[in-house]
């Protein structure tokens, strides 16, 4: 089934006439347009896609069997007169995307009944088609050119920031758009935290410096993490390194298709707990990579979504004590027939630089 | 009066007991609050910040006037127990950032009468202290030194994505955190698209070369447009451009406070459209910018808002000729109380390189 033929099979389950697509990543995974204004509705029978002057050139090439319209006044005009000419009585919207004043506006303009629903067309964004994956091999490939090229550039002088920057930059050489979000360079005591964005705190010696980043390429991304000694680490870095680089090679071992996100998450758990580090590690072992850095399926205690061929995760677990320093090392996996591809290959083995 | 003043201010003219801020702008300037995840109460006699364990210190430094809760389970669970605490009755939120989804989880958690409202800490965001109006200079100066830069860069053979790049890494080691919107290098025909973001385009020798883009700098933002020659252009692009030219050098020279946005969008048009260019501008003179891109107050034809001191807008009239090509430029100003400011000051006689 192609991505129309799923959506309207959702339709159906739901028990809706049509759905009206604003969230850029859905509209963008549904239709193919990359641009940044534009809606799409579907129905059992029709597609259309609206959009402004400004990009209906470029609709043109982009999207494929939708028809295309170009807006007179406001999408929501066009909308409405879509309701009419196709009779829609019940119209679904993404709950999760639109704003209570947008709603209002439905309300208001639109002759029909509005349904709330949420998470239709990322139910079929799980699972990744082989071109996907490909895409998504691609940003892999250009976060780790860039971790082994930031390897020469960081020193004991240098801020986290020019850290930063210097992935940045590389990467967008590499053909990347964008990092895929605030790079985290987390040096000494701030690699305590899990989520230390590069701040102007210059690298020590004896820091362990936390990189975690990715790389947009085609709309899709990347998330990689890696966390490496600046000058001779403390022994008890050093222990808290090797406990999650085992955390993290059990949990690419075991990780495979018909497990849920809870059983996925409780690998690098259950070992981590064993070794006395269950409190230090306070966030989930991975979530699903694609045109989104956070979608689905989550490696969580609370996830029973059951992991199927094609879904592409991270595995990240990680150690956080404070005053002390922290380790975290993520790799992206596409789930496969058997267990699991990594995606990401940069070297593991503790690097002291 | 200070922020909060203000808003209690706005809380009394709509009647409410209390806003929920969300908008993470809005929770910034009420708060100083950086961070990625957190909500504010305020309430005539009270504000609160919540946010949850990875962001209590970083809100310890930064939130002044706001009592810090740190959430236990989520944030909503917290408003909760606030609402009950000071007895709240009437709790607004802001309708243009709340999804329909969250306001039926509030709708579900939260025993108080919903207000959906919209706008009123962006129109207390309208008039820039003169602490904010510093940290936009500063944002406008990097602009303006990255636009000296890339002249150096530009030649016939790079592509529109290795100038956007190279501003981004200019910008970024002058201090900038990033660019403030998806950098515009429009060459050749395509400086005929107000919103032609950088391809891979080659820029070769005859192309006018539209670059606009800006610098986020501590949380506030530039903006500038300046169109470029590579090459001897065409005499119609050049009588384009001093026409253009001409047009913002009046609308700077006229815009000052009492003005409506109408009036002030006029000045540029009239003066385009006795030119035969009216029709070639399709869009409006201007907007306002600070900790976002596009922020009140318009400067366009629908903008009844009437401008006053300290207000910062962007004077951007430009024509766009499909097949031809297409010029813009657009100045930063901050509106005083005789008339304004320029904020950039980067050259506007046409550069031919
Ligand atoms: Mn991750
Ligand atoms: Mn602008």
């Amino acid at each position: 089934m192609n991505r129309l033929e799923k959506l309207r099979k959702e339709l159906e389950n739901h028990q809706v006439d049509a759905l009206l697509i604003t969230n850029p990543y859905n509209r963008r995974y549904m239709t193919g347009f990359t641009g940044t204004s534009g809606a799409a509705i579907v129905s059992k029978n029709d597609a259309v896609f609206i959009t402004d002057f400004r990009y209906t050139e470029q609709a043109k090439k982009q999207v494929k069997n939708f028809r295309i319209i170009q807006q007179e006044a406001s999408i929501l005009k066009e909308v409405a007169k879509i309701v009419d000419e196709w009779k829609i009585k019940t119209l679904a919207f993404e709950k999760d995307h639109v704003t209570y004043g947008e709603y209002e506006a439905y309300q208001k303009q639109l002759n029909v009944e509005l349904v709330p629903l949420s998470g239709l067309i990322e139910k079929i964004r799980l699972i990744k088609t082989d071109e996907e994956i490909k895409i998504i091999k691609v940003a892999c490939e250009i976060a780790d050119a860039a971790f082994s090229h930031i390897l020469t550039f960081i020193k004991p002088g240098v801020t986290e920031l020019e850290v930063s920057n210097e992935l940045e930059f590389f990467m967008r050489k590499q053909g990347a758009t964008s990092s895929s979000f605030d790079t985290i360079v987390a040096s000494g005591l701030r690699s305590a935290l899990p989520h230390g964005v590069a701040t102007d705190k210059v690298i020590e010696k004896g820091d362990f410096v936390t990189l975690d980043f990715g790389a947009v390429y085609n709309g899709y991304v990347s998330d990689i993490t890696r966390t490496i000694a600046v000058g001779q680490p403390s022994a008890k870095l050093v222990e808290m390194y090797n406990v999650v680089l085992e955390a993290q090679l059990l949990a690419l071992e075991k990780i495979g298709p018909g497990m849920t996100g809870i059983e996925a998450d409780k690998i690098a758990r259950d070992f981590l707990t064993e070794k006395g580090y269950g409190e230090a590690f306070g966030h989930s072992t991975g979530h699903g990579i694609g045109l989104e850095v956070h979608e689905g399926p989550a490696l969580s205690f609370r996830s029973e979504q059951v992991l199927e061929p094609n879904m592409v995760v991270t595995v990240e677990p990680g150690v956080y004590l404070p005053g002390i320093g922290g380790v975290r090392i993520e790799d992206d996996i596409v789930i496969t027939g058997t267990g699991n591809e990594r995606l990401t290959h940069s070297d593991k083995e503790l690097i002291i630089l």
